[in-house]
């Protein structure tokens, strides 16, 4: 099977980097792909992307060798067996709160004995090969967000959830949920403390980190921080500099 | 945040209008929203309308005045989230029947504290503007579907969901379940005592009352008779025209 | 081989009618096609409907007896060649306007020794059966639009061009051309004058004719007059209809 | 209302074959609903089929006699009632496991009184004929699959679901609950053993059974051990074949 | 008719930006449109942008008051018809060489007298209203590309063909056609001295000239020398910085 | 720039097989491409493959080292342009019977000075490396179909066509246009006589020759004779296989 290279990487003492993909188009996945990331997120919850969109970006960053993660739009058993099978290798699922959505996300994610999600790997064995099934459960990436207060309260809980491999941070929903203000690269005490406290939970646990982040600098102190998975790029941020550009032209 | 017509037309004491999507079409959508209705209804859950249908018929119906609003398929969070972020400006849930499927529906659809929706509007801050968090609880409208003798039984309870702003009317499925015809434009008296109940309860709770209407006629009863919202056009029932003229070249 | 109902219904006697459609989906040719039509004409000029529209159409249309036929953008082989490999049991090209480009339009509909269709009738077989290649050229109808004033003057060579099956009017194209009123259902004498020129012409020719109708009179009025296809639905236009009822709303 | 087929094979002792349908084409699937096979199932589960494509296919299908039926990816009710919206004779659920699971299935996908489903059949009634809310209950099929170990506990109350018409082995899934190979074609006695309880069931039960099967030989033996539908071919599989003819071109 | 901004503003001496957008999205193009761009171009020569990719951009860019401009993928008369009934209100057609290929492009887009374009305006009249077909000659835009050294030498002919608008420079072609290096913001004497001649041709036969950019500050410096519309933001570009920020993380 | 691995293959001696693509599907493609095929051809003459399936066709082949190479429907410039924008590197054209016709195609295909394919590969610079413009050239293949008596008579000339790369035979049209059975694997003398009149003239001039075969056998033989590329396998066809076993549940 494919190696999955984020775990090579974490493996050798690397930290990777991540790139956040909201356009629903097979070239645009194609043309960040190629700007040499250690993986991409195809993001279905905020961003239009529906399933055959999500579809042709899984085959469009396989032309290349960043790894491939997805974040379904909830934790819908149905929505994480399919963008498995079609060759994730990863899933993240937002707004994980408690110890039984965290083991219900990842029974859907793992095959027996670690969970049930069923057999029969449609485009997922020919993008890893014909041991998926066998080399699945230790090769892709199960990634829950804590995101909340309540997921913060649980926290260690959740990162001792069998067969779970992440916490990933989402900045802004954490935010708001402390009554602190919803946006990404935080500086606001309250909200520092409780990444903090989610990076010490998942190594506690023997678990990987990530963090969703707006800008390079904030993305490279993360990394520094201890996050193994850093997001710093964003394709409709790209696009949003187009404002700045626009200004020239008032 | 651009404002909500029907909210404002409301305040003036106006009664609004409405027109129901089916076809999985932006050149039918377009064509129905620029005939002037208040607001038009997406139907994602009897319509063969997937996501990607339903995106583009908000672009669509964008470029006119008309209220998008989205009738997802179930009370499934991540859809409920979804069509708000494409900027629908109201959804509406099939068959509520309990006051906790209520709670549930309004929690996935309002930010916090009213609710858990997840912070990141993708389409909906272009449609809206870039206050859209902020306002985005005070300007959505979040619309529950009566249309079984338990939601009934319920009404009141529900109507009194904290974030809820409309009961609406299932005529069709509400007669097939108090056992009478499953038809729209009742005349039946237990399912117009039913429709009554529902009306009652939601302006009992400070809420707005809407309904599905098949005949211009029996939706201006409704308005008279204190219906906030009437959807009084269908798109495929004006193909079912076609049916008459057909008759015409026997 | 599947017949050509119209080429049926012809040999009795009778003239056919003809459903219009435009809204890109199979959705909305599937109920236009049930309502029983004798054939319908999916446009690929005017309305927005593309190659996979086009395609999902003619499979919609298929689950009924109506006779399917697309009209093309223009007289470019590679797009009649590929409606007709779809299933089209007829084809109908624009603004012909010479015997030269009817020529090279019935070239790319017909199977040598008529034309030079490449062989390989990928859906075409599906719909029609094994022996489609042998009894296409009988069995498809390849129609010309005759709606300019040039393609008046050339009308009679026209209509003589082997292998053509059908003049058909276009009523508007052919009065703004004349320097008239652009509209269907022509009562102008000199548009009708040349209507009544064309439906000679393809009679004298021993081909059909037909012509594009806006409402179920003047279309009864057309097959009175003789011509043997007569669109007398659309379902743009049906939609138009709720345009009157929002009136009811004002 | 158009009659289910499978059903009328069944009154008259007759066992039906299945062809399985993963590639998310309209064209794929007409070409093999054209072999003859008595049903297909789209799979919406492991198949990487969205939406949009099962809907092109249930239209593609609907130009032949066989009875189209679809699995859904989980036991969401939404689903569940869309693809029955859209024409499908019959909806099978992956991996019931237990009464409860089962019930919640049938509820979704039967009318009042046997389940909740709302009431609104958009292509359904094209397909099937405008009777159809009156005797879809007694027409469609509803399939609950069988391939877990705690399935297969559970299995003689699950087959006693009211509305429930049949269980199917999933056998690759069952094989691995079981602790035993994940594959199709079983020959492990305790797999066997466990097939044969399924079979036993449902027929006790009153209700039907089914399997999937990966080579007709496995397939017959299948029917004559008393399974009622059979699914025999596989699209996947048969490109799967261009396998070995590469092997000829070393 | 909705006026087309773009001659207003040149009629009140402004100069006006274009956005060029190539990724297939409608998401993507809605949020360049609403960065306030005077204009847009959506490129279906080299972007991959097919017909429905293309319509739904044209919708999405009509949420804002960016003018809509199509290029086409070549001379074809049915894509120039097309995307101008889609509601563009500027096409422009690659690589015009000669008077010919410039009387036929133009005769595409416009209604006689000026043109031979087929009328029946299907989205084109939702956008700009009731009264398109009478307005639209003075309303749209047609562009010819002048990008090779033979229509160079044909430029002053080509920019008398009644009809057209703009001469359009496409500075890589044009240097390559010259023997000098194919790319934009050019400097080579060579071309820059081309670039002059057509921008003099242009307005020396009363129309306008563009120019295609990388930069702002070139393109600033176009506007200055006098093109009127100067395409200054590239949406594939602004994706490209994303390789400037995954330095960061080398 | 990646290299060509057919004229790798041939530089070395070797003799390339082909798979044939008509199903419009990433889905199948990718299965397919995954067999180990040197090269892949995607049809979008008579298969249902349009525009965003060719597209993302391409994209699922580029997961493998299959060489992509598309079929247009017609000598339309735009449509040559697009599919090599897109990364094929080999681009054919059906029926080509004249020097004149070939020029043209080649000048569609080609950069200057041997063409005047317009500059800015879209994704083919992501597929082949930035240095695609320089190199295309020499990398892309230009491949003309010889299927036509007319073509037949001037293969000599068409061959020395400047820039062009292959004669391709389409056994089935060639067949039919000698007045012979329209069928692939030709053992017609006078068939057979054409065709190797074919080989002998693409040899002759220095280039290429290919054919479309139906059978492995068929498809060896034409190899030993000395065709360097062998279409053997054709997805359609392998679905075909179903049919017997239906049979066999007759």
């Amino acid at each position: 099977m494919r190696p999955n290279r984020l775990r090579e990487m974490w493996k050798t003492g690397k930290r990777a980097n991540n790139c956040w993909l909201s356009i629903p188009s097979a070239f645009s996945a194609e043309i960040m792909a190629h700007q040499g990331w250690d993986s991409v997120t195809i993001d279905m919850q905020h961003a239009p992307i529906d399933d055959a969109a999500a579809y042709a970006m899984l085959v469009a960053v396989s032309t290349t060798d960043a790894v491939p993660i997805v974040r379904v739009a909830s934790n819908e058993p149905g929505a994480i067996l399919r963008v498995l099978d079609w060759g994730a290798y990863g899933v993240m699922c937002p707004t994980i709160e408690t110890v039984e959505a965290c083991r219900a996300f990842v029974g859907a994610a793992r095959y027996a004995p670690l969970g049930a999600r069923s057999i029969s790997p449609g485009r997922a064995s020919l993008y890893a090969g014909p041991d998926y099934v066998a080399k699945a459960n230790e090769t892709v990436l199960v990634i829950a967000q804590i995101e909340t207060k309540l997921g913060l309260e649980n926290v260690d809980a959740i990162a001792h959830t069998p067969g779970l491999d992440m916490l990933f941070v989402g900045p802004s929903d954490l935010g708001h949920s402390l009554g602190r203000e919803a946006k990404p690269d935080q500086t606001d005490p309250v909200v520092v403390a409780a990444i903090d406290r989610i990076l010490e939970a998942a190594h506690a646990a023997g678990i990987y980190a990530g963090i969703w982040c707006a800008s390079a600098d904030y993305g490279l102190a993360m990394m520094q921080k201890g996050f193994d998975l850093t997001t710093v790029v964003y394709d409709r941020g790209l696009l949003g500099a187009g404002a700045a550009l626009r200004g020239k032209f008032a």
